[in-house]
């Protein structure tokens, strides 16, 4: 095992009716001035949750300033724009309601509101190499499960004059709270659904496929969730209002982007890294990148640890491996990963994603412009990072 | 799945020669005047880990002022005394040196020092009663692992007036940091291993065995540690310093008693519940009480739910349910958690410990001297509760 520093700060507020208990988990804490972002979208209209999580704000006496029109992969220019707000109105408090992109543009501009220089400053590539100590409380309402934002401290931001997109973190940009509600999710498409549920199985496979010897615990959990995010995935696009299934991939979604199963051991993100350049370049659902590239990267790799390939087929797909070739067994957990995401509706080539010809060597050279190498399970290079871009053609 | 809060609060600083950090830890945030509390047995002399602390706290500068002499199953009049120092010294942080019991001491002795009644006043047989808000920082160096208590804001402390044991909790309790370094567990004993590795075992059947519906991915993830420990728990014994095993081990204790898997649903305790009668009275280690009477609890309820028996069967001990009748099955894994225990070498009978004629009787009157049934996937109530323990006669 590696040695490794880990906790989990964020309170999680978990369960029915928990948005409305907001204005008291921000008031009872001191604060009054609050930022409120939150996506413009239909939804939160319709589903009256703005309306009353509105209500509770006014009922704790809070002074709210709003900001909204975020979009998916979360431009800075919309940060800038909360952070110049948040200095003028002297903001104590930002809260986020909404999924990733909401509460990563929240994050930023915490950070920033405390900060004389570009918020921008701090992002890289690989997280932690301007870390992020200080920083407005943020409090959140997760709208949807899927990027683990609500208790980790990191973000992701476009630079919209670059088109990059890179990521933020550090100690200081944990969420204070978080509110998770299932019932929220109730009427997430199955398309963002099944999004979602795929981005999760991929936060674990990014842990999970390490050279670190002997990672039992961590080893076993991750595949207890992946074991369950493919047994109830396809029952909760059946059965969209389920309220124990939407819980379930409500805090499947936290845990397996809280480190929770990814202590001690390096992690790979190969799998992310080439589909950024796939949603930088033909703006793709995040989710739907990382259901190509990871069939994709396991074809390309799985020869590597068929041992490990072949423990992930066992525990998570359950296939037997008595008297069978190793590498078959391996490979078939290669296939059983395709055929769920499949399941799910999600495309694992670029051609299901409506891409025809891919830019595989333009998005090479964007990766390959600031570092050597992606993932570490195997490093990738340029050449192998444009093999596996074909693999996925 | 039921509604929860969660957290964990404390920083987990996990490796090879992480103890070294310790002065820097208390002194960058600024804390002066500490209580160190300790072990006083001679492993922490031997191993020289007294030194390599001591020599750290100097370095930063910090005003230490002792207490040892902690026992297994803590007593309150070692709190009191704590508390006195604390107070006359105007204590600004407690470090615990430690297993549970030191940790717990250090716990209670921090409520104290900030409050004028007695700390005992919060402490009940069901935690949460008298919940702790406030309390002084604490941080632990951990050198058994076992209860969990470096992660959680529970402690258990025995009134050595009445000879009751009870705990106390509340989220001012919480340790600010947790020094995790496998290395300082080489030196445990064969038996205090194997009762650690035991409890920690127990402390995820309390929470798996629930009558609460559908928790696919918490008991995915309790079946994985639960096969861990089956699988690597009498490796260890065989190779007590091997550093992979010893992480493992550590790192199981901190999160199967910190809810990772215990969340959204109802937990039973009455393992424990009966394990503390058998420690107050015949003074057995704490680790001992559990595998006797989680064998006789599971003989007792396993009919209860087969199916979750049957579970347990396939998913922890590898047992083929097919074709077979399910209540064998399930027998079956009652049966394999009894061969385990006894591979580790813990008792699973009160003859096995020494305690030839246990007075039944006393030990059912004392637990419902305060309360009508004790668990909840089956509630034991008196009657019951005799029969469990004479199961394990």
């Amino acid at each position: 095992m590696e040695d490794f520093i880990f906790n989990i700060p964020t309170q999680i507020v978990f369960g029915k009716e928990t948005h409305k208990r907001v204005g008291q988990l921000i008031s009872s804490r001191g604060y009054k001035r609050i930022l409120f972002v939150y996506d413009s979208g239909k939804f939160l209209q319709e589903n009256g949750l703005l309306d009353e999580v509105g209500k509770t704000l006014a009922e704790s006496k809070l002074e709210v300033t709003e900001l909204t029109g975020i979009r998916p992969n979360p431009l800075l220019s919309k940060v800038h724009e909360g952070v110049e707000i948040a200095k003028k109105n002297r903001i104590e408090f930002v809260l986020a309601m909404g999924g990733g992109s909401t509460i990563d543009t929240a994050k930023a501009i915490a950070v920033g509101a405390v900060e004389d220089g570009d918020v921008w400053d701090h992002f890289y590539s690989a997280i932690g190499v301007s870390p992020i100590f200080e920083a407005l409380p943020v409090g959140t309402i997760l709208t949807i499960a899927a990027t683990g934002s609500e208790t980790n401290c990191g973000m992701m931001i476009t630079n919209d004059e670059t088109g990059l997109k890179r990521g933020a973190g550090g100690p200081g940009a944990y969420p204070i709270f978080s509110i998770l509600n299932p019932e929220i999710t109730y009427s997430l498409p199955a398309y963002q659904t099944a999004a979602g549920v795929c981005d999760m199985y991929t936060h674990v496979t990014e842990r999970y496929f390490t050279n670190t010897k002997n990672t039992y615990v961590v080893d076993a959990m991750a595949e207890g969730i992946l074991r369950t995010l493919y047994e109830i995935g396809p029952k909760l696009l059946k059965d969209p209002k389920n309220y124990d299934l939407r819980a379930e991939v409500m805090w499947i979604g936290t845990i397996s982007h809280n480190d929770t199963v990814g202590v001690g051991r390096v992690q790979d993100w190969a799998t992310h890294d080439l589909g950024y350049e796939i949603t930088d370049l033909y703006n793709l659902t995040h989710g739907a990148t990382v259901t190509i590239m990871l069939i994709a990267w396991m074809k390309y790799v799985f020869e590597h640890d068929i041992n490990r390939f072949g423990r992930y087929a066992k525990f998570v797909f359950g296939i037997d491996p008595q008297g069978r070739n190793r590498r078959d067994v391996a490979y078939e957990s290669v296939l059983a990963t395709e055929a769920f995401f499949k399941e799910m509706g999600m495309p694992t080539r670029f051609s299901e994603a409506g891409i025809d010809e891919p830019d595989v060597e333009r998005m090479a050279e964007t990766i390959c412009k600031e570092r050597d190498y992606i993932g570490n399970f195997i490093q990738l290079k340029h050449d192998d990072i444009e093999k596996v871009y074909k693999l996925a053609m």
